[in-house]
């Protein structure tokens, strides 16, 4: 009765030769691949949402939990590890494709139980298998068990070389990749343009999550990340969904879709709660936008993401000195890291089967190289993206200024850059919150292209979307 | 700025009872609390929603990731682990109330750092330190450091003395409780009644779970587990959304709320897709709802729900073999578990701060006692609850039949209970699919009281909701 399972799949020649170009760049040794297993909430059986690893999906597509995979290059053999659901399971949980139907549809023709990926590893040198980084506690202890290695030495002994071809395949977006990825911000616009229809003074935010969420699921996927809605918008990262929209202040949504492919989309507005910014609020949005679009523009193969993050800086350091509360020479102001109390995160990141696409395997492979290290500089340093971008590279680009009490008064009273900053000036800000704009681009080979259908970002343009509010 | 941080609390007095209970239950020895971390999707900061332990709940209240605690009975001391922001953290994650304030809130007056824990318990004989069983793996690794164990003997390690008083306190609940498990549960029954009204053909399965899911979140709680919305009900766990609403089918709906506070409800109900059921399901709907009624009828201080499980088992042979499906002596039939191919899972079970309360402390302890043991034959074996009911208890009560053409095949095959099923009949409702209805009561002195708003359940009311699609 069950048709259709839900599980979607790239052509088998996608996985088929994804797998092949793993094996000639690493070369040697047996690649495992483990994906991931159903999470547990308040107990065993009370799931989370399944999500299963990327990198798994990039080679192997399937969308089920307990699966794990052996790319043998040493005996050019490939085999997937699973279990059939028994009779009994299938009354609970319904019938699924045998696994073997599942392993020939991405081209694999061995199929394996759970269990005999031990057997198969246990008379390998650990030195011969390269395993990737594990972020989830269960696969670290499988690695444990499977590698014979202490649980606290796993991490230290993730496989560079698979690391760094994992990287190479997946940082370049193939067309049909592209196509999910569209989709994914084409829904994650639809999903801002909803909210800033419909966002109202004497909501709390978290009816807005109830929003967007519904509309993610109602897509067919889910969200890519846990959304960040609030009028607070100085704290960067915040899950806090408990206060109520006032007239005056202003929203800062950034929040996306990932397509049932789990391709994501990371959108960012920030937004008047009434019907019009005031003149100070739009007077600063004005600035964000404008190191937003010089940015952009700079988008093209060959210059370093750092370079236009630096740009974007100085951007934000000249609009804040125009109105004030910079001040001296914007270089050496940028170079001192001053305009870090305004803007103290990264311009943007790579995106694509993770919203911070790769996250898991280190930035310092996914975002810079072995020439080009991570700068330590508060501000910078949280820069996920630095190294020279390439065709086929899809990334955000999310430049911002956020008025934190918190850090102006921990700066203030170390007069930290005080060559740089009017403090007397930033009293008036305390109140004032954040704004962020963010897009989500593809460079191509003669510069860029914004994905998914265009969003309003002018800061009358979005008032023009406020002004139907009753 | 941000001046409600979202935690919700009960009375300090309340949590000090509680702790106070604990310690007269269990006698002696340190009892040890692990709170739970953030849960990772597909990169280590991209998280799960956070969902707090419910015996960390119960005991500490506070819903906030990177906690744990001990009850010292010997040494008469109760300690919360953890730790405050750093200013960095703050700018990313915003101000949070100190955790000293937040101890004092529910009464417990030393703090200590997250990793202290570790020093506090150094030299205490690990028979000394009573834990309860980890579901999440993560607690599984710190309970093997913090008590110096293999990770594979720590499930077995649990403290029985600590399960039983934790089982006996959060099994009866307090009226506030209630009242938190009312709203739960009249925000699930609001849920099931915009299903009922806005469920269309052509919709799929997945924008239904859109709608309860944001519905959940609107209400300022969540889900109180994976919803099942589907038109393949003999799946009795069926997470697949992917089919479309056909006309002449019926969709079976489970799904409810969890309150901010983390209160479950759980409700059922089965609805045709177009406006009215068939005949035929309507004959079979009116068998599960009278095991309902029957069911419901018969709670009340002192009987076994095993008992009432089997009553209800017996109602659906009655009205199995009235339509020529069953045959023979019916107490043989259920004896012999015939009525498990319709009904092969339990009647109901606890709920509470879980959905099936308490699960991760093991059946054998919420739903059964020394000398009541859980049943092995099919069936009745899935019943989470079979011991004496007592006032205070809340819990689900969910008869149904399901017509699962994978167990009907395996049974014919097998000759099974052939002396109780009329096989050659059951060729008619292998596209059937599955029918059950579920509420949520209370225990009280006297009986029972149904718990949250009522919401339709006879199959004319069903139809009345359905009669407004267009």
């Amino acid at each position: 009765m069950e048709k259709d399972n839900g599980i979607k799949l790239f052509s088998k020649e996608t996985y088929v030769r994804r797998r092949s170009l793993i094996k000639q760049l690493v070369g040697n040794g047996k690649l495992l691949f483990l994906g991931n297993e159903e999470s547990s909430m308040n107990f065993k059986d009370n799931w989370y949402p399944f999500r299963q690893d990327s990198t798994f999906l990039y080679f192997f597509g399937l969308d089920l939990p307990g699966l794990s995979a052996i790319i043998d290059i040493d005996e050019d053999r490939e085999i997937l590890f699973g279990d059939d659901f028994t009779p009994e399971e299938s009354v609970w949980h319904g019938v699924t494709p045998k696994l073997a139907d599942l392993a020939s549809q991405i081209g694999v023709d061995r199929v394996s139980s759970s269990t005999s990926i031990s057997n198969y590893l246990a008379h390998v040198p650990s030195d011969r298998i390269h395993f990737l980084p594990p972020y989830r506690p269960e696969n670290a202890q499988k690695l444990s068990a499977l590698l014979r290695v202490p649980i606290g030495n796993i991490a230290s002994g993730a496989s560079i070389p698979f690391i760094k071809g994992v990287v190479s395949l997946r940082s370049v977006k193939s067309d049909e990749e592209l196509a999910e990825i569209r989709r994914a911000v084409s829904t994650s616009a639809a999903m801002h343009q909803k909210v800033m229809r419909e966002a109202k003074p004497g909501m709390k935010e978290f009816e807005l999550v109830a929003m967007v969420t519904g509309e993610a699921i109602r897509s067919g996927g889910n969200l890519s990340f846990t959304p960040i809605i609030t009028t607070n918008g100085q704290i960067l990262h915040n899950h806090n969904y408990s206060n109520t929209l006032i007239a005056g202040k202003m929203l800062l949504c950034d929040f996306g879709a990932e397509t049932a492919m789990h391709y994501a989309g990371d959108i960012t507005r920030t937004l008047p709660v009434g019907h019009s910014f005031t003149d100070g609020q739009k007077e600063v949005y004005t600035i964000v936008h404008r190191a937003h679009q010089a940015a952009i523009h700079a988008l093209t193969p060959g210059v370093k993401f750092l370079d236009i993050h630096l740009l974007a800086c100085k951007q934000i350091a000249e609009g804040l000195r125009a109105i004030g509360l910079m001040k001296g020479d914007l270089d050496d102001a940028v170079a001192h890291g001053a305009h870090a109390l305004f803007f103290p995160c990264g311009l943007g990141h790579m995106m694509g089967l993770d919203v911070h696409d790769m996250e898991d395997l280190g930035e310092e492979y996914v975002g810079y190289t072995d020439t080009l290290k991570k700068s330590t500089q508060f501000g910078v340093k949280s820069l996920r993206l630095g190294k020279e971008l390439a065709s086929g590279h899809v990334l955000t680009v999310e430049p911002g200024i956020y008025f934190n009490p918190l850090l102006i008064d921990q700066w203030q009273a170390e007069k930290h850059c005080s060559d740089y900053i009017n403090y007397d000036q930033l009293a008036h800000f305390r109140e004032f919150g954040g704004i962020r704009i963010e897009d989500n681009f593809v460079i191509t080979p003669k510069g860029y292209e914004l994905l998914g259908h265009p969003l309003e970002t002018d800061s009358s343009d979005i008032e023009g979307m406020r002004s139907t509010l009753s």
